[in-house]
């Protein structure tokens, strides 16, 4: 169903397009039964009237939408830092909303979104997001770029960290610092982010000439408890890894807590790295090696296209796109040896 | 300057409120030049028309805000989830607005609001916030319910944890686990969850008879690198306290390091407890004895209070006020006696 419009309510009810407006207005000059009929019309269609009524439409809502799977979580929460600090500068509002990984939560935000609340929007897709339609519709209207978990598909600005370089990058410091069995744990594979840093762990696996049976991608869930007991049980097999990259930062605790339980001593028997921007990393038992990713920074990228964008509407934001590094910091979690 | 209304534009332009009304509505009847008359004053005065337009202003925007002080904090992203829980169940959008402890953009946001964007509010205070206007006059027009940093002069549902209890539990373990020289590190003065946790802290002190030279509380700021220089100065000083009660969860990493970087182990030399919901508690160097509170659970009852208000006009909102008990967890960075 397309959009609806005044124009389709008009021809529905068989009334003219000013008398529509005009019930809508709640106009003196419109019979409280023709307004009745045309907002019960106006509801069952679900017709989406413009946040800023009338003429004001003209303006601009200087509010954009920022789209992310949630907020407790240290690299988005870093990143809505450098996304506000960007809109307040330049006058604009930031509405936060969290997808908490579900597809059918960011469609139906999208849409509620389009009715003009917002002049753009800032999204960090859900891992269950494998078809773009839902955001193809909302692009056509409104102006949105992309950070950290991308759509290359649709044709504008995505702010990114080099996620292949990372995953080669890990698995060869664990290579350097001894390890031969490693495992990433891994989420969704639809992710335009995890799927590079799995592509450069597999590419590192193979330019080292490591076994594929002893280095494989696991996948995890959304659940703490259940990844606590996956971690359990692949630290419990015959073929124990003595490295293990985590691709998310909340695995970090369930990695922890297991081997601590299994009496597996980090990093002598096994050597952690993960993708993380905690600050607690330093303070960890051990201190824990970490991908840092530049979160602010992307989030500032990403606010800076968009609001450059609404400036300037003739804008190829697909032009702003821009990949910022993120850094391996070493520490104590991937030091000294591998204990056989 | 009192709200600006259609009769104001009205009054000021000498026409008629229906010719204000049209105007804004971008009505045909209307010549051009009224129009950009209009709009250029609904302009100059900051006119906000109610973000569902004409009659359909009668009807809820099924939005719902939360102004919380930052979202990279574990309390809030939790209590963000509870809040979030309740309203996605009863249909209701949540608006996330960060203050990051600035009362001017408290002041800001709320005013922004009263346009019909929303239909009540959430709040947990700036650690700025003294005075209350501003929530007051929001909440003449729409209903607000606190959460954690409440305001006890706002007659409406205050959700709190006992803070009170908290701090003097917390002071009675370090006192039990040997410590004589205790600081409590604080935030803001003004706020209600401070005072009560620093009146909890005093209490225990002056109960154990020990004395108030001692064992006092340090006003920290919300900068990472000051807070991590004064601890450093507190550990380094001639009377170095033997107990830590920090109030703040990200307070957790400067104490660490500084503990860290001047070779005072915890807990032999001086024991460490937070009030933290961080899930890596449990895998610090040591493990982190904490006040842990039901963040979640008070982010489900504030938003239960709000909603049921929203459907219940006459609710007496105070009635909804409820206290949530924290819990002390009990971890290595409080075992054992002290070194002397």
């Amino acid at each position: 169903m397309g959009t609806i419009t005044i124009k389709l309510l008009a021809e529905r009810l068989n009334l003219s397009t000013a008398t529509i407006s005009k019930a809508l207005c709640d106009s003196h000059e419109i019979s409280e039964v023709t307004k009745r009929k045309v907002l019960d019309l106006a509801r069952e269609l679900n017709y989406v009237p413009n946040a800023y009524a009338g003429s004001l439409r003209r303006h601009k809502s200087k509010t954009i939408a920022v789209l992310i799977p949630e907020v407790a979580d240290s690299f988005f929460s870093l990143a809505l830092n450098g996304i506000e600090e960007v809109a307040l500068a330049k006058g604009y509002h930031t509405l936060i909303y969290m997808t908490h990984e579900k597809v059918e939560r960011e469609k139906a935000i999208l849409k509620e979104l389009v009715g003009g609340r917002v002049d753009g929007a800032i999204i960090s897709v859900t891992a269950e997001t494998a078809s773009f339609e839902h955001i193809h519709d909302f692009n056509r209207r409104l102006p949105v770029v992309f950070f950290d978990r991308v759509c290359p598909e649709i044709d504008t600005a995505q702010i990114t960290t080099n996620d292949f370089e990372c995953g080669y990058q890990a698995t060869q410091h664990l290579i350097e610092a001894g390890c031969r069995k490693i495992v990433m744990l891994s989420i969704s594979n639809s992710l335009s982010i995890i799927s590079a840093r799995s592509e450069g762990f597999k590419k590192a696996i193979a330019d080292n000439n490591l076994s594929e049976a002893d280095c494989h991608i696991i996948a995890c869930t959304e659940d703490a408890a259940s990844n606590y007991t996956l971690v359990k049980e692949i630290m419990s097999g015959p073929n124990r890894p003595d490295g293990i990259i985590a691709t998310v930062e909340k695995l970090t605790t369930e990695i922890y807590l297991a081997c601590q339980d299994l009496g597996i001593t980090i990093p002598t028997d096994v050597k952690v790295i993960c993708f993380s921007n905690q600050s607690s990393a330093v303070i960890l038992n051990p201190s824990l090696t970490t991908i840092t990713q530049p979160a602010f920074d992307m989030g500032k990228a990403a606010a800076t296209a968009l609001l450059k964008a609404l400036k300037n509407n003739e804008l190829p934001l697909a032009d702003e796109s821009e990949v910022i590094p993120s850094t391996l910091v070493v520490r104590n979690s991937t030091t000294g040896g591998i204990k056989n």
